[in-house]
Formats: structure tokens, sequence, C-alpha cells
């Protein structure tokens, strides 16, 4: 959208809300396994390349297992949990950065008792996620540090 | 460039700092007039379009007054200073969001007593800014508010 002259300007409002940004689902609900997350869309305009959101996840939340060909680069904004990179899994906590290269798995998990909030920087022209087969699944549980993330109990 | 798994995640550091991230001088010496601001770059990476660079200005530094064809999606990240956009002055606080529109003057101050920092996404592909001739200084400064801003007293 283009921002006339009000909204070039849009506060920062509580509760990790903006000013003139719908707080909206994170996916059409049943399309893919996600948990207590929302999406924020801060920055899509026509003129840029990119688009920057804001994802939530609420305590013990978290977004789709996925891959895909584009590349997502992440600063986490808020809170506290666990990310997983292809075979990585990570604690990670605010203004650390994530780079998701291209068909690689992964996922973002809330901790049990805090929130997780990042920024997800990503091309405006992109590719759809693929979700894991069966045999994805069984071959990303072979690695005991995946299985507990995935499990919802990481150990990192 | 191209990050190997152990640049997938980067640690954020004390004192606004990356693992893996030099700070680096904002612009050459003498090429435009700035004060006090170093750049980070967050995220360049050749299968992105955009790039996410995190910008510090030093109490009292400021940035470039300038404006360039390309967008700059902006997100404070830290302090409190003042951004000029077109012949609006506003005081920004951490996670206000700002869109400077293609063509634009633009600078961002920081308070005389505290640091402002923020994170500028930004085409990977650009134009060179275009700084402002002695008319295009006359003609901004005949709006009281740009000239308080402008002469670093800003009254927003």
């Amino acid at each position: 959208m283009k921002r006339d002259d009000a909204t070039r300007f849009r506060s920062f409002l509580e509760g990790f809300r903006w000013q003139d940004v719908d707080r909206l689902a994170y996916k059409e609900e049943g399309s893919a396994p996600f948990k207590a997350i929302t999406r924020q869309e801060l920055f899509a305009d026509p003129d840029m390349a990119c688009e920057l959101r804001y994802f939530e996840m609420e305590p013990g939340g978290y977004s789709t297992l996925e891959r895909h060909e584009h590349v997502h680069a992440v600063m986490i904004l808020r809170g506290r949990g666990h990310c997983l990179v292809g075979r990585e899994v990570r604690l990670v906590k605010p203004y650390d950065l994530v780079t998701i290269p291209a068909m690689t798995w992964h996922q973002f998990r809330a901790a049990p008792d805090e929130a997780l909030g990042f920024l997800c920087m990503v091309n405006a022209a992109r590719d759809r996620p693929q979700l894991p087969s069966e045999e994805d699944l069984r071959e990303l549980e072979s690695d005991a540090r995946v299985a507990a993330f995935l499990d919802g109990s990481p150990t990192a």
C-alpha cells in the first residue's frame, strides 16, 4: 500500500501492536499445523522488494514446521523460546538474528511460560512453503535434540 | 554473503552489537554531512532482494539530510530522537515505524542526552542519495519547525 503523510509515522502501541497495523491470523486455519500465533504486516510497500512482518506466539505457541526456496531473515523482538533451523536447535532471546536458508526445515516455539515475538524479512515474490512428509518427520526425529524440540521439550 | 551453519544464529551482544557483524563507518568521511553515527549490516544475503541494517547515533548525532528514489522502511530500536520526513518532524521511540517515500528529504537526530538506534530495510538494488542544494535548504528552512529540527533544536 502507498502511505500518505499520516501513515509515514506509525506509533508503537501497548501489547506489541502498531498504529494502523492489523493483527492477522498467522495462516488460514487447517492449512497447516501451528498454535497460538499471530501476524502483523509492518511494511509491505509495492516499491520495496521485501516485506517486514512481526509474528508473535503466546506461551507454548509455535509456527508451522516448513521449508521453502525463499530465505527468511529473522530478528527476535520479545520474549524467549527455541528455534529449529535444519537440525540445529537454539534458545533465542531479544535481538538475536536467525538466517533460514533455502529449503531448510524450520520452526519457532515460544517458551511454556513466555511469549515469543520476532521480525521476519522476506522477499515479496516468493514460493509457497512445503510441509514435511511422514518420511521427512521420521528423519528429523531420528535426531534426539530435534525430536525433543518437535515434542515441545527442547533441551538446548 | 552465504551463511554456513555457524552463522545461521548470531547472538545479540552487549552495547547493541551482534556476533559476526562489524560496526562500520556510516559513510565515507567528507562525502556528506553527518555526526556520530555507525552502521551494522545485519542481513545482506544475495538471495534476498533487500538488506536490513542497524544505524546508531550517539547523543546529539545525526544522519545525512538526503533524498533518493528508493524507499526506506525504518523501525526504531533504542533510545529517543527526532525524525524529519518531508516537512514532518516527529519524536520517535523504540519500535515506532517510519516510512520514507521516494524523493523525500529525511534525517534522523538523536536526543542531546540519549542515543538513537534504528533498523532500516532497503532494496538491495538502489540509487545513490542526493544532497540538498542551497535552494533546497532555504526552502526547507522556510518552515519554522523544519528549521528548528535542522538546527538541532526540534520542537516536536
